[in-house]
This record gives structure tokens, sequence and C-alpha cells, in this order.
């Protein structure tokens, strides 16, 4: 089915949301679903989900609904998730650790395919039944290996500095759990940042705000 | 200062960063910033920078620019900082452990006053000074402390029947690390997840378009 060029930038930021949805309805052995159904499970409105859903061509039928099979796989599609891209794991403390061994990096678009750390105790060690390697060894590796995404679980002030290395050698994209921006200005580099620290204070927020209103 | 009541979700959404680069200005010794400044840090423009933050009164002079003191205090203050929350943390593996050792609880407007996990090898191991106790103690716990909010760093199986417990104990806002979502609707209650497998899809889609354009 074609899938038109330009989709915008809100609809891509919920494309993971829905893939995540129809794959559970997936598990459940569901094949099809309407947009009132799906709404509700998802807590949005049916003209929301068909607006979305039909930037994406003719997935839904009236009086029919959704094919979950094809409409999961089409925005895994778009997503990216069919190509694996190669990714190395900076940072191997409680937070590095919880995201290789619980993340199924391979359901999302890519292959973890080193782990380093900067703590002789841990060089060996195994994580995912990959060994940690020491991060002095990065340029080696991206040498040999061309990762072209990192996962950095690196202490704020550890991160700027192994960003521009993690540049220099290579890399070009960024999942950055750390508590810093990294700065990309005019380069060919994406990043994602999962600012926890910022999620709380947002929470934080939220809390007042009910709280004001009861 | 006086605070405008109303202010728009995409200028809340973007004050945790503000106050996290104004923080580290602070840290800096630096006391006063001029938008144009403060926008090549953030890389935001100006403008924006001046339009998000005029909601808040008069903290920007011409020809002086911003009290830093002033306003990180005041951003604090709107993300209710400076009352604390307290909050107990559900599932004492790997993430949660990362949250609780690293996450500066204090200053992001909260206090950590219980960890639980359900396996019963953890019970009585401290983390931040903090004993692991049973999921089966929640409701004892709840009702003889109160605490307003749960961390969630549970398997996406646990969550659903845990945040329905916790609801009923009292519980009204959610920080959900756990890969499924939260039904709240109709209810007072506030959410905030981290979705960490919807950020990564995000990051292989943000991939895909930079290698089609190279």
């Amino acid at each position: 089915m074609p899938v038109e060029k330009e989709v915008s930038k809100a609809v891509i930021r919920r494309l993971p949301r829905y893939y995540r949805f129809l794959g559970e309805l997936l598990k459940t052995g569901t094949e099809r679903i309407s947009s009132r159904e799906l709404a509700e499970k998802m807590g949005l409105t049916a003209s929301q989900i068909r607006q979305d859903l039909n930037c994406f061509g003719g997935f839904g039928q009236q009086g029919y609904g959704y094919n979950i099979i094809e409409l999961h796989k089409e925005i895994g599609h778009i997503l990216g998730l069919d190509v694996k891209t190669d990714a190395i794991l900076i940072g191997a403390g409680n937070l590095g650790r919880a995201i290789a061994n619980h993340m199924p990096f391979e359901e999302r678009g890519f292959s973890l395919i080193g782990i380093f750390d900067q703590d002789p105790a841990l060089f060996g060690q195994k994580v995912r039944n990959i060994p940690i390697q020491s991060t002095d060894d990065l340029e080696t590796f991206c040498k040999a290996q061309h990762p072209f995404a990192a996962f950095l679980c690196t202490p704020k002030t550890a991160t700027l500095p192994l960003s521009e290395r993690l540049i220099r050698a290579g890399i070009q994209a960024f999942w950055n759990f750390s508590h810093c921006d990294i700065p990309v200005s005019g380069r060919n580099i994406v990043v994602e940042n999962v600012h926890m620290s910022d999620s709380l204070m947002t929470l934080s927020y939220a809390i007042k705000e009910i709280q004001r209103k009861s």
C-alpha cells in the first residue's frame, strides 16, 4: 500500500503508541478493530484515529474496521523497525543494565552489538550475553564494527566529552538518558532524549495542579 | 512577582528544561543572562524564550537580561518543586534501583518514603538507605503513611492490577516506567509516562529519516 511522503511530526510521535496497542491486540488474536473500539482502548477520539491512520492509506474500511495485521506491519515499516540499526550502549550501571536486559531491541529496530563502561571492575562481565568493554576501546570498536547509534546511560559530566568522541568515531544517533543535552546544531545527527528528571518535574507540576483544584 | 493563572501546556512542558539550564548556570556563578545567550545555549530562538518567560512576569529587563536566581526560583515554584510530595517506588530491579539511587527527588518536588518488590530475596535490602518491603504490605503502608505518588518500575503484566490496588489505597499520581498505559478516565489521577520503548521507536524513525536523506 503506498505511503504518503510527508506525515506530520505530531502523527509520527503517536505512531509508537499505535504500534504498541496494535501489537497487544495481535497477541490476543484480534484481527480487526473499528476506530471507535481502538479509540476507547487508547483514550483518543475515533475521529483523531481515523485522521491519523488515513495518512498511511486505506487500512480502514467502512463497516469492517482496521485490518490489525496489515496496519501493525505498515506502522512498523514506517518507523523503520524492519531494518536493524547497530547500536552500542555506554554506561553499564543499574540504568544501563536495566535497559540492556529488558529492552526488546530487535523488535524496536536495533541490534545491540557492544556495551562499554569506564570501570575496570566491570570489564568482561556479560550483560545480555555481551561482554562489557572499556570506553578506552570505543574508537577501535567503532572503526571495526561501524555502529550507527549509541545509547548513553552515563553520568552528566561524562556525556559531553563522550558524545564528541562518538561523533568523531562515526556515531550519528543518540538515545540519551543523561541529564544533559547533546549539542548537534548543523550536524547530521539525531538525538532522542529520555530526560527522566524533566519528566519528574512535569509530574510535580501536574500533582500541584490537581491539589490546587481539589 | 505575580504569576498569570493560565500558562499553556506547551510552555509548561518546556519549563523543566529551562529550570535545568538555569540551575546549571547558577552552579557556574552566573547571575544574569540575555535571552539571546540563553537561546544559544538551549538551541531555541531568543523570541521564543522571551515569549515563554513573559508568561511569568517581569524577570527580563531590556539591557540587563534575566535575573537567573529569581527566574530559577520562580520556575521551581510554578513546577511545585518547593513543596515535597511523598512517593513510593514499586519494583526494585535494575531500573528501580537506578531511579532510586540516582534521581535527586528532593530537588524535584518529591520525598521517597518507601520501596516495594514482590521478590522475598530482596526484602530488607536497602536502597538509598530505605529497606525494600513486600508488595503485600502496600495497603498497610499507604494507610499509615499516605503517600500521594507511586513510581512504577514493574513488568507490564504486574502494572495494571498494581495500579488499581494503589489507587484504592489512595495513590493519585503515577510515574510510570512500565510498557503499558494506566487507565485513569474520569478519576482525579495524574500519570506521567516514561515509555522508553516508544522513545526507542521514535529514534528508529529519525534514523531512517536521516538515512533516506543522505
